[in-house]
Parts: structure tokens; sequence; C-alpha cells
């Protein structure tokens, strides 16, 4: 072996990996117990050395965790959701309306991770050919403190089903920046063995092999 | 403490965060020694157990070796490139033309990780509120993708500056999907100790404590 070897140990694979496959997107079992600053303060950090297109860092960190915003977000989820559950009928419909899609109330601390598209930093390296880049960079932050968060034994869920404009009104969050991500996070009594979606039925996991091409694409 | 902790130890916390710190956006140091199928097959196996919205699972992964393709984008990478640097004057367009931006030829492994917008899995869930979040998912497999092959030693660079339709054309890539990263893989001489464009004077970084604001937008 000629290559650099600053190597991991097998202690140090297995917590990266133990947080991948052990990391939930997490609607129950949230406990009220509060998150201490210097916790969240660790997976705010390992966000924030997420890889970002030319060195941009477009994000930010909304920390919320007064009630009566919460409540707003709350009322907005579950109007998202009942114009979302419209859509299904039959089984699938009561499978969707019966499950737990957001724990925003529940948990201590939510999180909006934001995108600002004017930031200046990184003078547009990398975002010529695609402007979406900006958004992935954000996304990249969200999944580094979704990791760190699982080793900190800390459960995170992500809710998508948001009116975004509306979650911009309450946060008070400029026109040129988007929402990204809106978490609930807080510690848990349980992080279940399968992700719930597989758990209750709804859909299950492909087998990785369908999903691999050489060379080019083959279907 | 009463919540759940089934915890990590202080070896496996610090592979968690040692991946983070220390993972880089690689252009330089490439080796040509090849990625054996079981360290590549585990990798992509850490992406596949990213979360997705609605488990809806949307990405495919091209594993490129093919010296002819890899030339064809790398061409289609110097394109692209000289027409980002025309935006650029005087000692920032100096600095640009001498950043390494790719390593497409020089890394061993090339791949390309792409979202299907139609793929039905998940049933819609969670994507009506924001269409995006299907690419979101993806983001969320390259990061733990990067990640893990930084806890195997592997460097990995995504290049941002490509004409993402002729990467379509190459890669023979059909019309509903998106390439939405193209990594170049492989084994390194060395992981700089700081991101490359903070060392070569491009950007620095940003102090974490501008960017977290409390319950609101606030600035």
């Amino acid at each position: 072996m000629t290559h650099f070897s600053d190597g991991f140990s097998d202690d140090e694979k297995r917590g990266l990996y133990r947080a991948i496959y052990e990391r939930r997107d997490v609607r129950s079992h949230f406990l009220p117990d509060p998150v201490p600053d210097d916790v969240l303060a660790r997976i705010l950090d390992a966000a924030h050395h997420a890889p970002s297109v030319g060195f941009m860092q477009p994000w930010d960190f909304i920390v919320i965790r007064d009630p009566s915003i919460r409540h707003e977000v709350r009322d907005n989820f579950e109007r998202a959701n009942q114009q979302a559950s419209a859509i299904y009928e039959g089984e699938k419909k009561t499978l969707y309306d019966n499950l737990k899609l957001a724990a925003i109330v529940e948990s201590p601390v939510n999180l909006c991770v934001t995108c600002d598209h004017q930031r200046t930093r990184g003078s547009g390296l990398g975002r010529q050919s695609n402007p979406a880049t900006d958004l992935y960079s954000t996304v990249c932050a969200v999944q580094n403190l979704w990791l760190a968060a699982r080793a900190e034994s800390l459960g995170v869920g992500w809710v998508s089903i948001l009116d975004l404009e509306a979650l911009k009104a309450t946060l008070q969050i400029p026109p040129e920046v988007t929402p990204v991500a809106y978490l609930c996070i807080g510690y848990v009594s349980e992080f279940g063995s399968q992700p719930d979606l597989g758990k209750r039925g709804w859909e299950h996991r492909e087998s990785l092999a369908n999903l691999i091409h050489q060379d080019r694409w083959t279907r």
C-alpha cells in the first residue's frame, strides 16, 4: 500500500457506519428532555463542516424553541398534510392517515436549515453550470448534522410536508433564502430497527444491485 | 438519563466526527491504485442507506471506469470550465485559472449519482409540498458515500462544472433522470489539513456564530 493511510481504526470505522445504518427519520418516541447547548453546538458545527460549492457555505440555522412558533408550524403541517392525504384512496389512504409524519411540538428543538442564493462567498465558483448546487451543499450540511445527532443519541425527523411560503412568513425568512429542511430534534426512547415507512408497509428497500450501472445507464 | 442510550463509544463517536472534519473535496493527490470491489460496494451501500422522502430511494449509481467515457467527460469539463473562467477578471481570474477543479482522468473510478423523478417508490409521500425533495434525498446519499469513503481512506471530488445535457448524452441517461453529482474517487497521497479553496485563498470559512438564529431569522 503506497497510498495515504492515516487510517481509521476498526472502532472509528464502526462509528461512522453505525451512524449511517442506525440513523432514523424519527417521528415518534421523542422525549421532552432538553438538548444541552454543547451537544447542539457540536451537531451544528458538524453541519457547518459540510462540503459546499466554491466554499460558499450558503446555509443558515434557525434554532426554534418558542412554543408559539412551533404551534404555528404544526398548524402549517396539518393543513399541508390534509391536502397531501387527499390524493390517496382506499387502503393506501387509510395507511397514510395513520402514519405519524411530524413531531413539531413534541420534540424539544426544531431547526430550519436554509440556503441563501445570494451569498457572495465562493464568488460563484461551480454554480455556473448548475445553480442548484447551493441547495445541494445545504443538504450535505443537513446530512452531516443528522449523522452527528445519531452519534450523540439524538433523533432527527425531517418534515417535508409544509407550505414553504407560509413557513417563510412565520420565520421571517427573506425572499432570496430557501428553507431547505425543517427538522425536529430531541432525545428518544428508541431508534427503530428499520425505517418506519418500511415497518408500516408503506414502501420497502430496493435491492442495491438494481440501482448500479457500469459505465453507462443500462436498464 | 431516561432516554435511549444504546450510545456510541468515544472511539465510535470520534470515527464519525473524524469523517466529517477530515473529509476533503479532493482534486489533486489521487493515486492510480485500483479501488477494490468490496470497498466500492461498502461506500455504495452507505449511500443506499441515506434518508429519502417517502422511502422513495430515487438514486442510481453509474460506476465509470472506461477511459474513453472519462476522456469525453473530461473534455466536457474543460469546455464548461473555460466558459466559467470568463466571468472572472484580474487577480481573481489568475487564481481561478490556477485552481485544479477536477481529476476525472487521474482518479481510477468516477461515479455519477442520479435522481429519477418518475420513480414510483414511496407513492409521492412528502413530495407534494416540495417536488425538489427527491433531489435532496439523492444529495443525502452522496454525503453518506463521501463520509464512508473518508473512513475507507478514499478521496472523493465532486465536479460541479459540467454541461449536464452533454453529460446525460455521454452516459445515456434518460430524460426524466437528473445527474446530481459527478464524483472522482480513488486513494490519495494525502488529505489536506484544510479545504483547498481555503488554502489557496479563494474563500475562507465563515464563523458559525454568524449563521445561527434564534426562533426567527434575525440579521
